[in-house]
Formats: structure tokens, sequence, C-alpha cells
């Protein structure tokens, strides 16, 4: 196949442009996508910024919906033309980690395999999804058939953003009756608001800036909101609980600010569950860590992938339990994809994600 | 690969014979090991009398020792001559129940998936460690190179019997300062007994009729043993108690007698972790069960498998924590096995476990 | 204080009549309820059957809402005259059980105090609730006060049926994205249902005859109904899941065919959470059971209690997350308590739970 | 009661002094102990120092063992002259904490009830365990009998120091054949490295920079030492791992470079058991948290109390499995507390522990 496509490619630090690559060879396990829709997630964006490294002419992306075009010849169980997604997170299966149940933090199977991020590979060790075709490794482990009746955007948000956001509710520990404030109501944010509710939460406590986003997150869940330019977050929310703090508090931002927020409002014996991707050292306030004797934990969680994850998320959406229809606030077609970019790069127009459309 | 190779061949109840087979044909994520060392499980013993159906011809055997004589194109991170084990259950590491963590009731990678003990392949659903050579399919997930200095019996029970006694003190949901009785001291219960001691249990109570084996548990780690032909068991248990009973009973034989003496020996809130294979529908006494009202547990527990449990069952081994050497009480070669199954179907002379050297 | 009051008394199998009994004393650590609002449980029509003995004279209940009257001159942090709640169970707080985290298995605070039900000790060990006045023992681990806003009917179902109900839910182990079945939907099992929903179950399947008891399981979060009358629920259940089976199942009712039931359509790996009360040894069947291989659980619960459990509830209540109103289906006053136990004993008139006015 | 006993008391930074002070009153749910034998902990020496600040006149010390003097009216399933120990925690076991089973950070029975180290009471809220008496507030809770056979200074570690190690290595999430570092090897990190052993940990690396207290850690069941004064302690670790890193990490000190060392040795998806007590902000450095996309937990603990834990760590001792006596290397009598405070504040002459007898 020595067929060309369209796909999203990383030049050089803020430069991501619609290039040509060759239709990738199809191994043994891998199969080959028909890409119908995918998205653009702030990772892309600090991606574009130079902020995270990748290699130049890679393919950005990591958030693929569309159709099997070829399966590898080890690959049973699927059948081309299947409409199907795979999570961001595309685990081997057959890593150390992997074994462990630990699939995010996958490796290569040699003697340890354990690394950081492993199993995040589209747009970041390999070629991703903002491209008309995308090779998806391990097909076995990650193709996740699309239900009937299930639309692509209603998906779209399964393999990252929706996974992440519920990760961060997963994650926090959540008992039937607790009290949840999520920091930051991007869209990551608001999936952990919707995963929050989903878990059994009964006081949940929103906190952004921006009157849309918190609008979003009392439509997804939240019993109350709390803007942070209009007053003090956490003298707020210890008013909400009376003075006796959150069972858990999760942040979705990636900031000092709100990472120290959620140490600030957190019950002793509470969770902090952190989804932000952080850019710089970070401090652990002493008093609000009770100097280590809060029986407090703190959690970060990767995007959890592989096709189980993905039949779960999709029952979600099947089930009516959680509509993240509306996070879409904008659509584009593949050709317009630096325009995608630029809208959502500099955040205009009210956006929360976009669809692009192969 | 047309040349052949000595197997024990399953040919009807009753009748495990040395045969002849072709030397597996390496797919491309499989492995052939020539196996050095090999011993027959009471399962196996199981298959023999027709009480659990395999296909005729089929090679048995689920616990292998061996080194890699070549490896299939895809599987990287392994080089031919290594000494490996493989577990006895071969997760694929790309099933539903794979990426749900759940890596023992692996299935095909279909719609759903989930079958019961299929990640038991060995001896069960393709050929077995019982012979020359072994095919290990998803050579990757599976493959485990034995550490340095580690001899071929001394990890010779990691692939099956460590790992399933082990499983049944992990269920156990063992705290430190826990007062555990494990029922039946066979290999599997010698191991859970190991296991118990392993978790931090500081009251281990073994039963058995055989002195042997109750000696044997005292060396493995039992703070008291029961023989349970001398005094009633549930007594004996009561008493050493004081009449609290026990924080968890582990049933390593799969009887009746001894699932129900589990639950009689039970305090409120404990767990019943049973390991044994039964053969007939149980019973649950309703005044041991408290009528469904004592907040109790009884959990199931199929032999975990793949590289990363037994790298940690190398370790332990390595570590000298547990010395499971003892239990290989007979040794055999590969020509000989017919004779070692006669002693072992039959128990005679003491036998715990039989190393047959291929 | 040798006033009298009226109380609902078990004079002999099938004879509870509304008597009257000394207001009870208040010792240091106990509280003193004037009872505002009760209810009968299925528990208590045992009771009444002579099938669960407890003493002549006993006051039945265990089901209180109403306000405390006086308080022992140890308890601390309540006022007299405020709203409260208390649980059917009432741990001590100080036994070996409560520090052990096993509230509902409380004992007394001798050398081991673990005792079965040991925490359920209205209309069972002490007098309970069916009565003008009930005194609360450990009363600071054990009054809720009642929030502003929620009336009576509201948090009637707290003491037990709801956090019985919703103890199985959480029993189950249910992970966002998991199918349930709850079998039996009586109150329990309908607040099974809801609690199934409230903890991020996305298909839940609600079993039993009686189309009101459907329609309402459907109301509290049901995505499909089986009525077990019309079709075989075993083949039904494993049709809706396209044979895969469900991750839970939930026991509500404490027959050998729903216990039965739950294990026939439980996947591999699945967990069945019991909170039916028995009354005759239980069946596991053997094939249902992977013979021992599937890594199942059986997990039984009590229902919990304590303060903490009902600030919770209502919470659940409060933020509007399940509406239990509907369940009252029948309003009585004390006065008429034993034209209530008639028709709830005889379940006329498709009752599901009475409100007794005291 | 008027007679008068000695004391410890706090009376300024830098001094405390041996004083007297009424035997105190016994209330209806306490009990009074005459005290045996008690010890100087770390958190003394802060308190000594000033750094953290309690009332004047304070009796210092949390650690007792004793007879039973006299129970308070309430207080049953105890006799006097009974030889017991409490929990440096005291749970109160009636607070929305504790029935949350959050015991340690208990707090008054009111309307919330959460505080940071609630449960500590002696010698911070409370008088102390370095006087002749000690009154122990909810005693059916926190007095725990001591077996037969066990001497005074074999139980002397279990109310705190052996209490908050194996807390730490519990906190740890280890399972069997994992990889743990313990960062400091004073009283408690050898305590966690011998709850490491007991939990079922393979490779047990303990890092100080003390020749006896590595040896002290190699008795107690350390596998490797790291001396941080000659070698790097994380590259020694990476080292002794292969480049894979720890599975958990336990910081034992409560320093800045201990909780980073612990950070940077730690694999991607283990867990920071963090028992210090810290004295300043921390600092998380963004590499080594994996910019928080490592699935990393970060656990603090603080020492569980009640008569439950006590009866654990009693058995822990009575079945032979950690011998802490050596860990006691100076004996006082009450008398000499001051000089025993000077020996143990200025750490001289290889002092771990000292006994106080009283």
């Amino acid at each position: 196949m020595s067929a060309k496509m369209k796909a999203a490619l990383f030049i050089e630090p803020n430069r991501i442009v619609l290039g040509e690559k060759p239709i990738p060879e199809v191994g043994p396990n891998d199969a080959l996508l028909k890409v119908t829709t995918t998205t653009i997630c702030g990772t892309d964006i600090h991606i574009l910024k130079g902020e995270y490294p990748v290699e130049k002419n890679l393919t950005i992306g990591h958030e693929p919906v569309g159709t099997i075009e070829k399966l590898g010849r080890n690959v049973v169980g699927y059948a081309e033309g299947q409409r199907v997604i795979a999570g961001a997170i595309c685990p081997s299966g057959h890593s150390y980690a992997c074994l462990d149940g630990l699939h995010s933090q996958d490796g290569p199977g040699t003697a340890h395999g354990l690394k950081p991020m492993g199993g995040w590979r589209f747009g970041n060790t390999i070629d991703g999804a903002q491209a008309e075709y995308l090779l998806v490794p391990d097909a076995m482990a990650n193709l996740a058939p699309v239900p009937d009746g299930l639309t692509d955007e209603q998906v779209l948000m399964c393999p990252d953003i929706m996974s992440t956001g519920f990760a961060g509710a997963e994650a926090a520990n959540i008992k039937i009756g607790d009290t949840v404030a999520i920091f930051a109501q991007g869209p990551i944010g608001l999936c952990a608001t919707a995963g929050a509710r989903l878990r059994g939460a009964t006081t949940i406590i929103a906190v952004d800036s921006v009157p849309e986003r918190l609008a979003m997150a009392e439509r997804l869940g939240a019993d109350a909101v709390v803007n942070f330019k209009e007053t003090d977050p956490v003298e707020a929310i210890m008013a909400l609980t009376q003075g006796r703090g959150v069972d858990s508090a999760i942040e979705a931002l990636g900031l000092q600010s709100t990472f120290e927020h959620c140490l600030k409002v957190l019950k002793p014996g509470g969770t902090l569950s952190s989804l932000g991707v952080y850019s710089a050292d970070l401090t652990i306030p002493l008093a609000a860590f009770h100097a280590g004797l809060g029986d407090n934990k703190i959690v970060t969680s990767l995007c959890p992938g592989g096709k189980e994850r993905m039949r779960r998320l999709m029952n979600v959406i099947a089930g009516g339990r959680v509509d993240l229809g509306p996070l879409v606030t904008h659509h584009y077609d593949l050709e317009q994809i630096e325009a995608a970019y630029d809208l959502f790069a500099n955040q205009r127009d009210g956006v929360l994600k976009v669809a692009i459309a192969a």
C-alpha cells in the first residue's frame, strides 16, 4: 500500500500542518482504521506549543472513531467494515505492567517493562488519529465495536476525555453520600463531575471561572458551583460543607493553585484525585497536609484504555446515563484541522471540544 | 519441523501413555520450549480418571520449566536458550477479561470473551507440558525468565501449586494479626499455609489427617495443627480461638466436608477462600451461614498465571521467603512418566509432588 | 419515670398486640426518643410468624424517626427536641468488631466480642421502635439529626430498607459500565436497584413477578425488567447480555431459587451479593459455580447502621438522588398497628411499606 | 481521690520535669491504669523542643503498659488488676469518623466530628502515660488485655511505634513478591521494615546512615541496606532493581529529602507510604511525579489505635513473628525520666527506645 493519506503533522513548535503520509502497512497484530471522526485534546496543544516533545512529522491525535479497513493476519473476532473506537491509551496486553493490571503504564516486553505513560502511543510514539487512516497496534486488545444506534459524536469522548475524567472519579474512592469538589471544568473536569455523580456522590461542587462551564457542570451533575473569580473557593467550599471539608477533591487542570485548593478543602482521611498534567514542581502546604498525619491520599491517574474500558464507557452512553454531546461545540472537516487547532489552542468562542470529520 | 517428540497423551479414562507427537510449529506470537522439568498435578489425575474430559491424544501437563528453543517472529525481549517458566494459566492479554484484570477467566477475542477457566490452556485445550517440547501461545505475556541461581526444582511449583495456594491466601483478605485455618494440607493447602504466613496471619491452623503433611505444614508456617481423624476440627478450632472463630478459612480440597468446616469456624465478617475443585453440588448450612446475615464472603480463585505472576513467585523463592523444595518427594524421567502417574494417582509412598526430568 | 406508653408487643407466634409498657429510664449513654414515625419490616413478619424467636413482651420494630425527649448524662452534641433517626443496627462503637470496621457484627465488650447480627438490638434483644418512646443505647454513636426540609416519610426508609438495599449494591463491587441483575423487587430489592444505579451500573435488570413492583423498579433505575412468571429469568438475562452474563447479581429475597438464579447468570469473576434472610440450607449448583474455579465471590451483608451511615443516606435523599416516598403505600396510626401488621403480613392491596404515625 | 502521683510535665519549651499531680478521678466510661512501663517517643521530643505545642503542665507520653486500678461505672468486660495496654490513639468509637472506619481522625460527637489527629489524646489534649497513673477515656474501646506470657517490654512498642510502622507497610499496598524501600531506620522505620516483611514483600531495601540501625534493619527483615552517606540512595536502589524502581516506598522520617527519594525510586503505578511528621512544606519534583501521569499514590497514615489493633499487634508478638525487644536499648525508672529525655532527645549512646519503669 503506497497510497497517500492526509494527516495532521507536527513540524515544529507552534506548527501543526495538514500534510501527507503513506497509508500505513498492516502488521500481523495490527488493524488499519478508516478514521471517520476524531478530535483535538488539550495534550495536543501542549505538543503544538512545544511543551511536550514529539518527533517531527509525527501524526498527532489519540481519539479515533472509525471503521475497520484492514485486519492483520492474526487478528480474529472482528470484521472489516465494522465501526470501532480505540482508546487514547493502547495497552499491549502482554507487558509486565498489563499483566499486573496496570495497563496504562505499559512498556516493552523486556526484562522489566514499566514505563510511565507507556500505554500512550497514538500521537506520542507512533502516528495518531488526526488522519484519514490510523494503524492500531495490538488490535485485539484495543478495538472496541461501537454499539448500533450510537453516533460517532456520541462516542467521540470515550477514548480520552471521558475515560480520564471518570478515572478521576473512580480513583477518588467515592462512597454513596460523599461530598466531592472538582477543580476546573474544562472537558476533563466536566467528565469528572459526571463521573462523581455516577459513583454516588450526593454533594458535588464544581469550581471554575467561566459561567458557561459552570452551567455545563450543573447540567452534568454538579449540585453547587463556585466561581473562583467571584469568591474564594476554599472558603466557599468550607462554608458549603459546614466546616467539614470534602470527602474527595478532584484536580482537573494541572496547576499549583488547584492542587493546593484540593488539599485545603479535604477532610482528614479524604482523597485528592489528580488528573492534571503539571508543568512544574508542586508544593504541598504543611498545614493542609496535616503535617503528614491526616490519613490522606493523593492519587494520580492516566487515562485508562483498552477495549474493555471502551466497551464500558459506551455502555454508559448507550444506557442514557451521561450525554456528552453538548461538549462538542464546534465541527470541522479534516481539511480544516489547522483552523480547528487555531480555535482550540486559543480557546476562542466558548469552545469545549471540536469534532473533526475525517 | 516434522521431527517427533515424546509426550504423555490422554487416550481414554484411566489411560495416559507416553507416546509420540510432532514437535509443534511455532506461530508468530508463540515460543517453543525445550521442557527440562515438569510435574503431575492433582488436576491431571482428574483427567486420568475421566472426571475432567479432554480430547483423545491431548498432551497432559501444565507446569513447565524449560529453555527457549525457538521464538515466533513477533516475539521480542527474549533469547533462544534462555531458561524460563510459564504459568499453568496462559492469559492472552488481549481478551475483555484480561483487560479487566481478570486474566484467568480469559476467552476468545470476540464480542464478549468471558469464559470460565479460559486462561487454562496447557493440557486442557492445547497440548501440555509433559513432553519434550511445549508450544507456549502469547509468549510475550507468558514467558518468565528464571533468575540465575535458582534450580528447576526450586521454581517447579510456581506455575500452578504455589500460584494457586498463594492465591487462596491472597483472596482470604488476610490482615496482620489474623487467625487463619487451612483445611487440607496437600500441595495446594501447604502452599496456602505458606502464603497465609507471608501475608501476616499470626495464628495459622492447618488441618489434615496425615501426620507427615501436618509436619510439613508446621515447617511451612502453621502455628497449630489439627488431625481431623483424632479430633473434631470445628471444636478444636473454636477452642484454639477461645470461641471467636477464624478471620479466614481456606478450603484446599474440594469436598463438602471441608467447605462446611470452613463456614463453621468462620467469624461473622470472615472470609472463606475456596481453592478446591468440587465434583458435586455444595450445601451451605443455614446456621453456619448466619441465615445470610453474617457479613461473610465466599471467594473462589483459579490459579493466576502470566509472566508477572511468575516473576513475583520466583522472587519469593529467590528472596528465601519460602522453600518448596521439600514438596518434591519423588523424581522420574519423562520415560518413566507412566510409573509416576501410577504412584501419584494412588498417593503411595507419602508422595507430595513428583519432579519429571524431560 | 413510671409513666406508661403504648407499644407493639410480641406475645407469641402469630400474635403481636398493641399493649402498654413503662416509658424507659435513660442511662448515662442513652437517649430517649419520642417516636413520630415508624414502619414494619419483613423481619418483623418473621418474628410475628415465630420464624425468628424473640422474648415474650418485647417491643417490636427497628426503624425509628423521632425527636429527642431526654439525653443521658454523658451524651453531648445533641439537644432535646432535635429531630433524629437511628439505624436498625445500633453499633456500640466500642466492641472489637466496631474497632475493626465491622460495625454490624458488634458484640459485648468482652474478650472477643464477635457475634453474628450483634448490632441488631431494636426489636430483637432490646425494646424496639413500634412504640411511643424508644430508648437508644450508645446514643452518641447512633443518633443522626434529620436535615431541615426532609419529612419523616422521606427518611423513614433510611434505618433499614435503604441501608440494606444500598449495602447490597455496595457489596456487589459495581464498576462504571457494569451489568447488574437484582432478583426480587420487594422494598429491599427496589432499594438495591436504586443503589446499583447510584454506583454506576449501566445495565440494570430487575426480576420479580408482580407488575407493580417491576414498574416501580423501572422508576427507581432498572433498564430492563424480567417477569419470572412469564419467562425463564436465567434465559432472559443471558439473552439480554448476549451470553456474557452479569457482572453482579443481587439476591433480595432469601430463597434457594433466587440464590441459584443469581449464580446461573453470573459471569466468571462476578459477584453474588446476597441480602436475603434464608430459612433453610442453600445449595450451590456445581456447574453454575464453575466447580469452584470461576473466580467468583458470594458476599452477604447485614444492614449497616450508626449515625454516619444515616447521615450519608439522608444526604442521598436531600440531594435528590433517590426518592423512596413512593414505597410508602399505606398509612396508619400506632393505635392501628395490628391492622397494619395484618395488611403487611398478608401482602394485601399492593402494599410495599406502611408508615406508622406514633 | 486526692492522692498525688508523679508525672512528667511539660513546663515550657526545652523543659519537661518530673512533677506531681492529683491521681485522676474516674468517670463512668473511663479506666484508671497503674502504669507499669512506658517509653518516650520522637513526638515527645517535638513537644519538648516546643515544635509541637501543648498546654503547660500537661503530662506527656502516649505509650502505656499497666494494670487496671479502677474501672468506671459503665465499663464492663474487664477486671481490676488486669494487665492491659492502650494505643497512643484512643478512638472514642462514637464519632462520625469512627463510624466511618476512620478511627484515628476522631473528633467530638457533634454535627461533623472530623478533626485531624483527633484520636491522639494522651499527652496531647489530655494527660499522658509518663506518670504513675493514667486515665484512659472510652475505656471499653481502648483497653487491650495483655496475653499471658508476654512481658511489659515485649508489648511496649505496640501502642505507637509498631502500630505506626506497620500502618506504613499496610498503607503501602504490598503484594506478595513486591520490592519495597524504607527510608530512615529509626524505631518507626524499623517497624515499617518488619511490617513490609510481614505483608509479603520479597525485596526489602532499608536506607539510613547509621550502621547499627542498618544492622537492626537486616535483623528485622531487610534484604539489602543502603547507607546514604556512602552512596546515592536513588542510584543504589535503581541499580538494585535493575532500573525498574520499587513497588512501594515508605517514608519514615519527615524530611523533604526522604520524601523526594521515595518518589524518585517509585515505579509508575507505585505507592509512596508516608509516616513522617513534617515540619515544612513539601516539594513534589515534576519528573519524579511523572507530571501527574504515573498512576502513583501518596498515602499518609496516623498510628491506628483501639483495643482491636492492640490485640492484633500483640498476636504478632505472641506468635513469634516479630521481636521488637532489641529496640529497647536503655532502661530507666520514672524517677529518672529527665535523664531519659536528655539521652533520647540528644540521641546519645546509640539509643533506639528507652523503657521507663513506673
